[in-house]
């Protein structure tokens, strides 16, 4: 007998009276007077359940009348026009295979209610069995292809930067150290200091928390590249936007600036958004019923708007006639902070927003110089109802202008010296961006916090599972 | 003027007499007594350079004539039929423009010629301009495009599971500790213990070996998932075939048992292979020339083959009456070392082999018990030329079945709480494999060291870069 995924059998890939297998957990079921049961079983194939119509003539129907939400069945059963609300079609049991049952019902974590999302992410090895989780671990994967085949389709290789690394070269944040030596006794060097000559890597070592100096490498070779990979930052911080374990996506492209970079994340966001929209309306409908009304409204707004590239500075000075009270005052040379750039790409614009050429001062020093030595050629792209989704510039290839500012953050050429290879043997202009993958599935679907939308979130104080 | 990429030229998306620019590094210069130039110029997008020719009428042909390895240029020139060997379409050369020059063409760490594997091993960041390891990383990235693609298609859903965790509960092997704790001053507790209670999880916490269990808890509600990430092991092994940190895949399926994974392992496995025939032809039959030059027969062998099931139990017997001496001696109940599975692979098969059903004893707790109690549902693939390439089981999904090999194992049911709920609450069976990426891509480009086919490698000693 065919095991078919639930999914298919809704979509009408079996015709009626066909026998079919489908084989789930049961969401919930409920007795008819007319002594039947109708049972809700979901797959994962598809946001639906599958209503299962089972008969009293069933053998087991006693044992069917005991089913509680989590039981996992094998239905064998013939594929019948549904004459109930919510589905055309459905499945009249022939039999009921009792797989598994639940220990016992009354304290099951994912009983049949409506629970808290806090509640949820307690029970991080159970909340993919709810609808709300479900729709969010299709939604991840759904974005996740897409942004893979999104680059393949261009040109572009994936490539697997380290995670471990011996420098914290890129200073985009607090690092974890990583180590095999015996904490409880340390070897020490002469000077008293720990020996990190003895450990795994003979230095010390951290997490990486970002792919993109080692990613130049390969852009500066193979021309169009992108990680897709986990990056860490231990910092303290409890909001519900930031996660001590995540996962980034940087594209990085050489003989490229920065508005072929700005580009290419407004052709990037649009595609993924399209794929979530078209391969994934069952999910998007119930984010939208139930999380977030505009959910799917500012989805579609973004696959269909132009955004917008402003420069900073023009950005100030709007910001400074907008006759709004900031809570962060606003002037030159400041970073725009999470109200600004709503306000901006909410009240101002109302679309998409690439904003470029940030003051160097508030930069990392691998930007390219604008001519006015006071700017970068960074870009951040801001969308209405999140802010910043993704951060990126053209990197300094000129090794001179690079090296004076170095020297000018105290920073050691010697530090840098394989970066630095780049830009003494066949320099190329290049350009690349940083996406934060679990704020973009926040934002896709509406979730409020990024610890919903990774399946075992890491935050300070909190490594379970 | 249109930038094409190096591919599109030589494939013939540009008529004859069309005019392109294309940007890349140069591989070779070589000039000839008739007054002009033939640049060997590589981009990544394929194996083969352009053959752009300069002819001394261009402004800068005095500077064209300098031009060495590695610099960088863009030119725009006209697509001819070329007259030369090698390949059909050229580039004559309007315009050279030199983007970047190499500093010291003599110190130049890539200068053309033959290096060894190990001497590029030390300039990982200039490596993939060569073509072996350019070659390597567009076959690294169709089989991880190939691998997502696959399981996409059939329905799975990418699960990311956790890089930092708080137990060693897989005990696959030695693991990296992760800490943010003050080396230097370190807390202690009243025992005088380590107090890791400060430390930024609150608990001791490591770098994952294995996303399986965790992914489990998918596979018991969405039914077809896969990893595809990063794994660690802290093991000193300086071997041609470890690594302290690689790529894993680890397919999990519910309401599969062991013969499900048989397939669908063959399946992938045939389907990733068949698109580097397909899609890499040109980096394949660089392998063939200079790796190994079986490595394109015994691909299309894979593709073509029927796997070959066979029992441990079967195999000792065949190994026993093969009449061969091994280093290790062969008896029921010992793990298959290298020479074991080779023989039967290379030798007694000449196919790959899925081996099943091995003694309890040498495989790990969470796989299923057969009902000889003796025997437990896994299985290896074992590919001639390389030997295991793919471990994977059907996991014990009985309750009672699972807490009698925990205790029989002497592992306390406390530490797999979470791991228990899943056979406490509608448990269902369910198998999965784990493949290590690395060694699928040494396996498949015919490479020898798991080094050379990872971007940045690291092993004992060695976190360069």
């Amino acid at each position: 007998m065919t095991h078919a995924p639930v999914v298919d059998v809704l979509k009408g890939q079996y015709a009626e009276g066909e026998t079919v297998t489908v084989k789930g957990w049961v969401r919930t079921r409920r007795d008819s007077k007319a002594g039947l049961s109708f049972i809700a079983l979901h797959d994962g194939s598809c946001f639906d359940p599958i209503q299962v119509v089972a008969l009293s003539s069933l053998d087991n129907y006693a044992d069917v009348q005991r089913l509680t939400a989590g039981c996992s069945l094998a239905v064998t059963g013939t594929v019948k026009a549904s004459q109930g609300k919510g589905q055309a079609l459905e499945l009249e049991a022939q039999s009921i295979d009792i797989v598994g049952w639940v220990e016992n019902p009354d304290t099951y974590p994912m009983a049949a209610k409506r629970h808290s999302i806090e509640y949820l992410r307690e029970y991080a090895h159970l909340r993919p069995r709810t609808n709300v989780i479900g729709a969010v671990t299709r939604v991840r994967n759904c974005l996740s292809q897409a942004i893979h085949r999104f680059f393949h389709e261009r040109g572009y290789y994936w490539i697997s930067t380290p995670i471990l690394t011996a420098s914290d070269t890129e200073g985009a944040g607090e690092m974890f150290r990583v180590s095999t030596l015996d904490m409880m006794n340390l070897p020490r060097d002469d000077k008293g200091q720990v020996d990190y000559a003895e450990d795994f890597f003979g230095k010390e070592t951290y997490l990486t928390v970002s792919g993109q100096l080692n990613v130049e490498t390969y852009a500066n070779a193979m021309s169009k590249v992108y990680t897709f990979g986990p990056t860490f930052r231990a910092e303290n911080s409890n909001t519900s936007r930031h996660l001590a374990e995540f996962w980034m996506i940087e594209p990085e492209v050489a003989f490229a600036d920065l508005s072929d970079i700005a580009q290419l994340s407004e052709d990037m966001l649009k595609y993924v958004c399209k794929a979530v929209l078209e391969e994934r309306a069952d999910d998007m409908a119930f984010f939208e019923q139930r999380i977030n009304k505009d959910v799917v409204r500012r989805l579609q707004a973004l696959v269909e708007s132009d955004f917008v590239r402003m420069d900073y500075t023009d950005a100030i000075n709007i910001l400074q006639a907008s006759g709004k009270q900031f809570e962060f005052p606003v002037e030159w040379g400041v970073d725009l902070s999470s109200e600004h750039e709503r306000y901006l790409a909410e009240e101002h614009v109302g679309a998409p927003i690439i904003m470029q050429n940030y003051p160097k001062d508030i930069k990392a020093f691998y930007m390219r110089l604008n001519d006015d030595n006071k700017t970068v050629a960074a870009m951040d792209v801001l969308a209405p109802g999140i802010g910043e989704i993704i951060g990126g510039s053209q990197r300094e290839e000129r090794l001179d202008v690079f090296d004076a500012r170095l020297e000018e953050m105290g920073l050691s050429q010697e530090d840098y010296a394989w970066y630095r290879d780049l830009r003494r043997y066949g320099t190329v202009p290049h350009a690349g961006f940083g996406l934060g993958f679990e704020r973009l599935v926040a934002y896709v679907t509406g979730m409020q916090n990024v610890r919903d939308v990774i399946p075992f979130p890491r935050t300070p104080g909190n490594a379970s599972f």
